[in-house]
């Protein structure tokens, strides 16, 4: 009589939205998957990955709101202990701001083996797709990545560094965009800083506004999104994106050499 | 008679080491490439990814010595010029500390058509993957990242972080770490912060030291590495390692499992 498999839980990052940009490891996840409960974010191209697989969106934005972050844990847990294969897919990374560290300590409590399968982060990802490096010797030999979901969290942050010393990254920040500007301007950082704004980095339909620090708060958001997620990015290689950017011409000359798998 | 093919440039992220970290976008762009010139860190079992490409390496490692920046520049522009389709494959993600903004600028300015490729940063994935998640909600809401080879960098942006306000990642640090840890104490940070140095995350070889801020100058390297590549995290967030951090029975569950692809 076969033994019975034991259960096992994937804590997987989805990356940026591409699929395309999923990790080779986290495709072969799905691949064996039992279970897969992504983020709200995640692509729906990504699912038919999981051929094998129950796929259920648990309805969270990255960092956000959705089933209660009790009811996810639990799902993982008593499937993992059924003795399914469960893809816990986040979007981004993981362990950026999403909460994942808190699902893995609860399969550690519970006793449940798990792995962690880092991700492409968007904090990195979305800007870089927007002609910006987070660093660039001269310009910025660091950067930081908070979120812009609660201010007392990010304030002391913001306040705290030395303007133009690093580039800053907000995460979940578009609603609270006017705040995060005044408390950089006020903390001393040129209202002429470069700053951008990009939603729907490696996808379909990707938007990004070049502005600066004091034109921020105004930056119009697209029609359809009145709290859509996004990536705030604040520093001097932001002015990069005006040499790094993708054009059109650049995609159109990929498509004619061949280069539809991986364009875009 | 056919149109030549135009060439093409991809400045592609390997990820931290495994090569399951690549993403799926790499990995095409290596099996459609001419000619691959990879960072010295970049494992070697990568390149059976590009079986068409001639590779080289640049000797680089992560944003440092090696293969002089213009030759490489240069390099990838004349292959490009002769159509033929690069990938430059640099450690972890391009745009986090290893001049792939130099990279996309030359490529840029000569007009040569290009993509970046974003990768899994190092910076998250290697302490993520010792069981140290860079946010978490109660203990860090934000991380910087920042560079240990040039104390000018470092030290502005290392002194103005109010202390525990969030987690401190150093890559390119591990020989530094004495004055980057009297910096930070210097600052206010408590001595016994918890600090962990981490050495081949994702290879065949990991090793990860957990201590505190002050202990950290006197951390032991391991006997064959006298100035090895690594990354340091400092912060409360360490202090999760002690639940987090992978354990031989889990490894051995997942084998157990029959996970052998993306086991380990």
């Amino acid at each position: 009589m076969a033994a019975r498999r034991p259960g096992y839980v994937w804590l997987v990052g989805a990356g940026p939205g591409d699929p395309e940009l999923l990790t080779r490891k986290a495709a072969r996840c799905l691949e064996e998957a039992d279970l897969v409960l992504y983020d709200a974010l995640v692509s729906s191209e990504v699912l038919p990955l999981a051929p094998r697989a129950q796929c259920f969106s648990v309805g969270k934005r990255c960092g956000g709101r959705g089933v209660r972050q009790e009811t996810i844990q639990k799902l993982m847990i008593r499937a993992a202990r059924r003795g399914k294969r469960v893809v816990r897919l986040k979007c981004g990374d993981p362990f950026v701001l999403g909460r994942g560290g808190e699902e893995a300590i609860a399969l550690a409590v519970a006793g449940v083996p798990f792995e962690v399968v880092p991700g492409v982060t968007t904090a990195v990802a979305a800007p870089a797709l927007a002609g910006v490096p987070v660093t660039h010797r001269g310009l910025a030999s660091g950067f930081a990545v908070v979120s812009g979901h609660d201010e007392r969290a990010y304030e002391p942050i913001l306040r705290s560094l030395p303007p133009d010393s690093l580039t800053v990254v907000v995460l979940m920040g578009l609603r609270t965009r006017n705040r995060l500007a005044a408390t950089l301007i006020e903390a001393g950082w040129a209202p002429a800083t470069p700053a951008a704004m990009i939603l729907g980095a490696s996808t379909a339909s990707p938007h990004a506004w070049i502005g600066t620090l004091d034109t921020l708060a105004t930056a119009p958001l697209p029609a359809e999104a009145a709290d859509p997620p996004g990536t705030i990015v604040i520093g001097r290689v932001v002015s990069l994106s005006s040499i790094l950017a993708p054009r059109a011409e650049s995609s159109a000359s990929a498509h004619a050499a061949g280069e539809r798998r991986t364009g875009g």
